[in-house]
């Protein structure tokens, strides 16, 4: 690890490792998370789930399982209030879900729209009877045809999947195409015109499959409808402040009827928003008066909650032989699964953003197949994008002959750019983060020995920025208090205890933090998009600005004077007029009993100022050619980070998007039968990496600080899964000579290239 | 019910009877009590006590609990660490205790003070192995003579109980006095000089038992040492941060290391304060690393946590034929229990007060005796005070002919009249109440019928104001999410809602009121000193003023206008410049995320200010001459409240504690059997009044608003139990002509008066 600071800074604690405040308990297994709500008197949810691809559901009879005994009640989709309208995750549109779509993903009435859409779902005395009873539910359904890709389900003659389903593109509903939910176009500059200017041009086309964000903790919800209606959910979920606007419109009641409980989170990475389980658990609830509890199975997890698109990509990049990129293009065709709502937009917005291109043109599909409905997954849709163009790139650099790294400089985006959306880029570290590759042992240090190969990939995220509040109160030993909204996913707590610390003159073990109820912090979104060591830090640090400016009044009566005569520097108040007198942060906390009473600061943020990330992994891989695996032997990510609050948690996410990325581009996969239903739906079979298959991932941080932050800080939990696919895949290339343009690239398909590529016989 | 309105308000939520928040749950028994905390793993606690009143122990051998199947630890007062200084209640010396006393009180090393007073404590996998390992602990005790009342402890040659006890004398230690640990003397005016002025004087003896608070949850406390030092406490205390900093200073942690979670409190009434678990919960977690549980039984209730004092009382009222004071005496030895703390300056404080009496002596004694270290009760000292010199006066104006009423009028204490201990009274409604006594319906209601009598009696109570923090953060549906640190007693959650729902111009019912932990509120002291509603809603006052304050500026920005031009009146925001432009505050919520996020306000206050209550109660009583029993005919209560918040709680604290004062009065007492030993330690035989012994116990509300709050609110949770004994007293009396200066006034004390009173035959 090599850091670079580019600007001076005397931070105390920004920028340190300390431990995480909720270290121990997460290594002890003392820590709480969704299955260990444990609530006196709790009954059993088990979900009864279609076999069926696609299916109508002639009858549902839940009348034999009623009566088995240990059932206490079994809600179908006829149980859901027929409620309209949307609910978004960000607020506005963003991640806008149309409620009869929700509801009917929840809990289907009318038609299963993949193997494993929930059908009932019953609470009984215990696990086993209520799984024993799901076998005494008659459903009859009238078997459908089945569609499970973007190009299948927009080929003429595809089965329809949402009859009433409203082709929309830019924002508005438009004809009806088929299984299309959204049509849109981004243009950037005259493409055709870039594509004149080119001296190559290099079309391809990629797909990708669906993939799993793979958390270890299974999706899990506890709920307890109370008979003043109520309701407390218990759920390990990224937004509990989401989980209480989805399941109060799910029910129809108003947000404040919903308190929602934030257990620990074993895992999520976009996967944990999206609420499976809270409306059929509270409707169980207010039948049988007892909390519910259901806790999905692995195979339940795989195969009914929201894994990321599988896609389909057609990316066309024309450049001079002098390696400046003229134009691009790329059609999109993303799986939105059984209802809209793929990731499309965020490959269009981020794929091509490492470099400025004067000319874009980018058509994107959001399509409705015959799987569970996508959710997020950490980067959502520009991993796909950048495997499409940075292979491209690749291909390129190779044909012209140019160093790709040269290549990427010379292209490469910065402050004032433009992304294919038109947003322009603020001050980004793209070619700082470029020139530390090349200043890099990794880069230098050549590869040596047959089938073995280098492969480099950049990638881009936005981040975001969204709503956080935070309250801090000071006790008396000095140290302090702090509640935020923020579920901790990766050292969230210690993150933001930073910026408090860092405020208050103190270290970060004197701020103890934790995660507040929905009940009892401000409305905070989700922990996700990459926002929340820098929304909800800043408003830590807000809130500890208000802390300071309280106790500046409380020196200002012992040393009878005004506020504003009072300063606060190193952690210490100081009287302006005579210096000499001067309380520490502890020494005035130990006087607040006598001057009023105790401190609180509270802040509440929704900040601009976002600041994007960038960065370029550089992968060696050796192929068996023998067997088509692919091991990788050493992995380095060159990344902006902004300033790092806690240097190891940057790594820790780094390392672990990595890891993801590898998983992604060499095994994970969906794997159909022939009829449409997942055939690997375990963790043996759905093969993520283990330790025993990754090298150390090094990680390279270049601090280029964002300005838009107060201590600099960029979003860093997405960026990293961005590039790894492209990366490995451009290091096969080089090892073996053949480009694979499908995910995963698993033995079988290295295999398959192999053999496509050797000379005939 | 009356009430009297002493100036106009307007108010839309204060004053009227909003469902309580908690209602729901507390009737339908999901509200978590302290044994409900549930911990996986939990190890339980059983605690051996000293068989006798007073006793050295010799030694104590656990070896043999230690190896019994199914015990994990056991603790001795050996395994307490020895730490010195002193922890307070309430800051300062309020309630301080010495730790060395607070230590063996709650694991004893030396010697056993109290039968009941713990020696070991074991943690076993169930309470029924815990409980049997108990008698495998062999302990040697040295039997020592004891004492249990404080003329006794106080006598020529009484055992010495603790030998190192410094006597206390005006806030000084003083030449040591025995069992004698605080010698005060309280003096207004020339005592001597008013006696000589007086055409009467009465003196009197008084004695009263040791009585209970009677809670009906038993005392609990699990705890969770964390292998970080991290200890977390689940316990139904009245003070959180009490606990919180006793059970830090106890076992020499920082108060940022322990985290106290209140659990709903099933009735504490001062007694639920005092630690008496959580350290030997935490050293047993520590050893075995698991959480440990500890619930007493009744009986350990009883004998082994605070009541109040049993006292000896000396009063001397003397007056003039005209019916005014001129001079009082007071000479009052309360027992403290084995450890100093007794009630008796709030006796001496408050006795005298309901009068204005010019020449006033007091010399008040903190006796050392063998039993359980005395706790809080609700206006602890008072009713003692009050019995003693109620009934003094009720002698008088016999003696004197002057209507009882008219008496109290003449004498009535006003603002700018002084304390005992020369505190000021501010504005007060003494006179009134006593004039809203005099236009009643009981007052006028003349009572017939042989052995039949009615007392009356006066009270004062000072009432506490100290800490409290609240924070408030606004949802978009426009409800508002309440967090104070104040444990619920008797519907602390909706008073302190109405103040936020008063200021914020929306119903009490959108206010969802939570009682943070230690971790997640700012510093808060007791829920007790009648200064609940008064104080912490003050402090939700305030948090929501702060909240208006931030959503002018929103109304600004969307108005293009600054704060200064935003009103705020009736729930509306109002454009100054364009009062055609308002926002309700629902509307102005929805709107927040556009304008820069979400609304938290916060506030801490720590008021002056404190309004006094005074009451008057009438009783009518009948009195069995066969068997001595007295039955209450009719009660009804005159109190200045203040402004009622929250009329149904407040009336329903007052007929709480006219029960206690009735319980008190006629049955309840510790009594000893020949070794020292409590002998009536159930709730079989410790008679505590029920709902057959009660008739409607009528209250009168009068509302005379306290200058020193924002909406007039006094405290009224301790005044109700200041008259009640005395009045019974006087209606017994009233009844059948015998004085008993004796509580409980039970059957066997009434009917031995009679036969006392007989003409002999």
């Amino acid at each position: 690890m090599t850091t670079t600071e580019n600007r001076p800074t005397d931070y105390r604690v920004i920028g340190t490792r300390p431990i995480r405040h909720d270290g121990v308990d997460k290594v002890t297994g003392r820590a709480k998370y969704g299955a260990d709500a444990n609530l006196t008197g709790v009954l059993y949810g088990k979900v009864l789930r279609s076999p069926h691809a696609h299916a109508r559901i002639l009858s549902v009879d839940t009348s034999r399982a009623e009566a088995m005994p240990g059932v206490r009640a079994v809600v179908t989709g006829q149980d859901m209030p027929r409620i309209s309208g949307r609910v978004s995750i960000a607020g506005g549109e963003g991640g806008a879900i149309n409620l009869d779509y929700y509801r009917e993903m929840i809990l289907a009435s009318e038609k299963t729209l993949f193997k494993g859409h929930p059908v009932a779902v019953v609470a009984a005395d215990s696990r086993h009877v209520a799984e024993e009873a799901l076998s005494l539910i008659d459903v009859q359904y009238e078997v459908l045809p089945y569609v499970l890709t973007a190009p299948e389900a927009m080929a003429d003659g595809a089965p329809i999947i949402l009859e009433d389903l409203q082709t929309r593109s830019m924002g508005r509903v438009t004809e009806s195409v088929g299984n299309v939910a959204t049509y849109d176009k981004y243009a950037l500059g005259d493409s055709e015109e870039g594509f004149r200017q080119a001296d190559i041009v290099v079309e391809r086309e990629f797909t990708t499959s669906t993939v799993h964000q793979g958390y270890i903790e299974p999706t899990n919800s506890t709920v307890l409808w109370n008979p003043d209606d109520e309701v407390t959910v218990w759920t390990s979920n990224q937004g509990p402040f989401y989980v209480r606007r989805a399941t109060a419109a799910l029910l129809g009641l108003s947000e404040s009827q919903v308190r929602v409980i934030p257990m620990e989170i074993g895992g999520g990475f976009g996967g944990k928003i999206l609420c499976y389980l809270e409306a059929p658990a509270a409707l169980l609830s207010r039948k049988t008066g007892r909390p519910v509890e259901i806790v999905m199975t692995r195979a339940e997890v795989l195969e009914a909650t929201g894994p990321t698109s599988g896609s389909y990509m057609r990316v066309k990049i024309g450049a001079t032989k002098e390696g400046k990129i003229t134009a691009a293009e790329a059609y999109l065709a993303f799986e939105a699964g059984a209802y809209p709502g793929s990731p499309v937009a965020g490959a269009a917005r981020c794929m091509f953003s490492p470099y400025a291109i004067e000319n874009v043109t980018i058509d994107t599909y959001d399509v409705i197949v015959n799987k569970p409905k996508t959710g997020a997954y950490r980067a959502p849709g520009a991993t796909h994008g950048s495997y499409a163009v940075e292979t491209i790139v690749d291909e390129i650099c190779r044909t012209l002959g140019i160093d790709p790294m040269e290549f990427r400089i010379r292209n490469a985006s910065a402050e004032g750019d433009r992304r294919s959306d038109g947003v322009v880029h603020p001050r980004v570290g793209n070619l700082e983060t470029l020139q530390e590759v090349v200043a890099s042992d990794h880069w230098n240090t050549p590869l040596e020995g047959p089938n073995r190969g280098r492969g480099i990939a950049s990638g881009y995220w936005g981040n975001g920025g969204l709503e956080s509040s935070a309250t801090l109160s000071v006790n008396s030993d000095g140290s302090v208090s702090q509640v935020t909204g923020s579920v901790d996913i990766g050292g969230t707590r210690a993150a933001t205890a930073m910026h408090a610390a860092e405020v208050l003159g103190i270290r970060a073990e004197d701020v103890h933090p934790i995660v507040g109820d929905t009940g009892a912090i401000g409305y905070t979104a989700v922990t996700g998009g990459s926002r929340t060591a820098f929304a909800t830090g800043w408003a830590t640090y807000e809130a500890a600005h208000d802390v300071v400016c309280k106790m500046k009044e409380r020196a200002a009566l012992i040393w009878e004077t005004t506020a504003e005569q009072v300063d606060f520097a190193d952690g210490a108040f100081i009287h302006r007029a005579n210096p000499e007198q001067q309380h520490s942060f502890k020494e005035l906390a130990a006087r607040l009993m006598d001057t009023g009473g105790p401190v609180i600061g509270s802040a509440t943020v929704s900040p601009k100022g976002v600041g994007p990330s960038f960065s370029t992994h550089l992968v060696d891989v050796e192929v068996d050619p023998e067997t088509g695996k692919v091991d990788i032997l050493r992995y380095t990510t060159f990344t902006d980070v902004g300033k790092a609050i806690h240097p190891s948690y940057v790594e820790g996410q780094i390392q672990g998007g990595v890891v993801q990325g590898i998983g992604w581009a060499l095994n994970e996969e969906y794997y159909y039968d022939p009829q449409g239903r997942m055939a690997n739906s375990s963790l043996l079979d759905y093969r993520m990496p283990t330790s025993l298959d990754l090298p150390m991932i090094d990680t390279v941080l270049v601090e280029v600080p964002n300005p838009g932050h107060p201590y600099g800080a960029r979003g860093v939990g997405e960026i990293p899964l961005v590039p790894p696919v492209a990366a490995i895949a451009n290091a096969i290339y080089d090892a073996v000579g053949v480009r694979i343009q499908q995910t995963p690239m698993s033995p079988g398909r290295v295999l398959e290239a192999l053999w496509e590529n050797e000379p005939k016989a």
